[in-house]
């Protein structure tokens, strides 16, 4: 992939006009068409896309009916990315033009007492709103060419070739890290390490179970694997991401299809590990996935870890008396993690091969074919798809 | 309190015939009398009972309809007491006659691999069995004056001048310490102060919500208070236990009945704290409760300790999105400390004025006198009542 290192200054202070992929109305395939984008305001920064990625939140909103809470359109979606900065509004002192930038969905103001506590990564003071277009002031920087306001995704919308993000949300890293690579770390496979090693803290020795093994499951095998795991079960209704899943570390493989006639997954699970997995992650987003991962976590010191966003609002159900016996269950954004500390941690451990992200990328796509990347990852062929903007 | 030091060796080997107050039937006055106890069998050791006291679990034991699982009438109850070694079975090397033991409801057998990990209190080899009688063989040492078996209460049945334990369930502790304190240390105290040091871990200058102001409950507040908790909110129906709740360190009180119309309990504390306490503990057993004590803590690193054991089989709620906010539920029995290894730093730590065990002892009545123990109690007059047995 050609490295693009340098932006134009040409644009600086004005809006620039550039090409996007818009979601014009729910599911139906995105257009690439012109939009204006304006010039960062006060707080914000204005980045030139030099990659970004599919994941599966961005096809939730994609799907998302027109009548949902959160749902805008047109819009422009995306927030798994790379890029350089263009330019930076009034106040932004952390990054500078020609910085090398992953935007990342959750905020981080290093000034609130979650973001100042080694113990949170849930922003006060920026993440405690609803989703909204625009970190600050909820308006949009994009129009299309009609002047009709374009809506953002997540505070990052990466599906154009340029965007405007609240310098919360930007966090810069090392120009040695190669584009994919920064790309993947943007979200989904970030959030996987992160519950494996900040959340869970995975040891030397333990076993795992991991309940879905799209981006996030396979990243989180492959941090316990980093972390000397002895025994790493995936579980997948796709009986053939158990052979993909090997290659991240996956040792054995629960298909619920095909045991739930004679024992539940977490019957199976304790069978496997004498009495119950040490660590449960679930990366799906299903309430009764959830009780069905705190099940099948050893009593003692079990811990579950919920990742997933339930897609449904259904509560979670528990017995409290396996809570006496010692079982905890936690959870996180993004797997924890502080996006302007931990991810430049993340990058020095990939360049340093203490961290292995082969592999998570099954399709690079030229930016004009973002389509076809959703339509990998709705036929369950796709990892991560990289989409490469035009140099 | 006049201290016994010594037992007579004189039915070492033999039945020894004493008093114990039997439970009939359920819900009726305990009925003093003699039985026969038999000598320890092999890893069991044969205790004079000093003092011991009464918790809430021995009422909930004595009003259990006969027809549930784990009632066994007629009945020795009682689980908190400090006594003497009478005698030892055979293999057992870890106390001898005349030393001062704590007899605990939880097993600690020190070879299992939960014995063995620093995480967890939940012995694998003894604890993972139904509520029995005795701990190996199910069969009870006490008769009745016609030949009847009277069956144990949770491996103790402290409601006898003698009982016959298993070595698993006894914890040596210094002679230094004051009988009533050591009483305390064997059932409900513990579990407060360890829920808060131990699985809690609370921090200096954190907020703290106590769910039932019993005596686990004035536990976890004299533990929270001298780790240094800012402010310890105390919850109970009973409007008088915030003037008892501030001798232990309660700074701060709501009562459920007072607020239900306006506000719930969890929106009121995360007005006092703002937004959520750090820790919140649940230490009565009501599956409603605990959500609400989970709905009261902290976004972002908040923590649920459950201590009650639910009282109606009920299933736990949660809504999960809560816990990708950082929320975690965990919970512990026995406050999971382990018997042998954390009852006699406790011990330790009273006696060096580390812990102040000042004011729980509510009442004291003789042997002949306990069932005033349980009117105490049953009319909310009781934090805990010790039991003096006669010389």
């Amino acid at each position: 992939m050609p490295i693009i290192r340098s932006v134009t200054r040409e644009y600086i202070g004005k809006p620039i006009r550039c090409k996007a992929a818009i979601c014009k109305k729910s599911g139906e395939p995105l257009v690439i068409e012109e939009v204006e984008l304006d010039p960062p305001k006060s707080w914000e920064v204005r980045i030139k896309i030099l990659c970004t990625s599919l994941c599966h939140s961005d096809v939730t909103f994609w799907k998302m009916n027109s009548s949902a809470p959160t749902a805008r359109f047109p819009r422009i979606l995306g927030h798994e990315a790379v890029g350089l900065v263009e330019s930076v509004g009034e106040n932004v002192e952390e990054v500078k033009e020609g910085d090398l930038v992953v935007p990342v969905f959750l905020p981080n103001c290093g000034e609130c007492i979650d973001c100042g506590s080694t113990k949170s990564n849930n922003c006060t003071k920026f993440g405690n709103k609803p989703i909204r277009d625009m970190p600050r002031d909820g308006t949009s920087r994009f129009r299309d060419m009609k002047g009709e306001v374009v809506h953002h995704l997540l505070g990052v919308s990466s599906f154009s070739e340029y965007t405007v993000v609240d310098v919360t949300h930007v966090v810069k890293i090392t120009h040695d890290i190669p584009l994919d690579k920064a790309c993947l770390l943007s979200c989904g496979v970030s959030t996987g390490i992160g519950a494996a090693w900040k959340v869970a803290d995975v040891e030397k020795g333990t076993t795992v179970a991991i309940f879905g093994l799209g981006a996030v499951g396979l990243a989180v095998a492959v941090a316990a694997k980093q972390r000397g795991a002895s025994k790493i079960i995936g579980v997948d209704l796709n009986h053939d991401k158990f052979e993909i899943g090997k290659q991240f570390g996956i040792t054995d493989f629960v298909n619920p299809s095909s045991t739930s006639n004679e024992k539940s997954v977490s019957e199976v699970i304790k069978d496997m590990t004498n009495g119950g997995a040490d660590y449960c992650f679930e990366c799906i987003g299903l309430a009764s996935l959830m009780t069905e991962a705190f099940n099948s976590s050893r009593e003692g010191w079990g811990k579950t870890v919920i990742i997933g966003v339930e897609m449904h609002g259904s509560p979670l159900t528990l017995n409290p008396y396996d809570i006496l016996k010692g079982k905890t269950i936690t959870g996180s954004l993004f797997g924890g993690l502080k996006p302007k500390s931990d991810l430049p941690l993340l990058a020095q451990k990939y360049l340093d091969k203490e961290l292995n992200l082969d592999g998570f990328i099954s399709q690079e796509v030229d930016f004009k074919d973002i389509n076809k990347a959703f339509d990998y990852l709705l036929q369950g062929k796709s990892i991560r798809c990289i989409i490469r903007m035009d140099p």
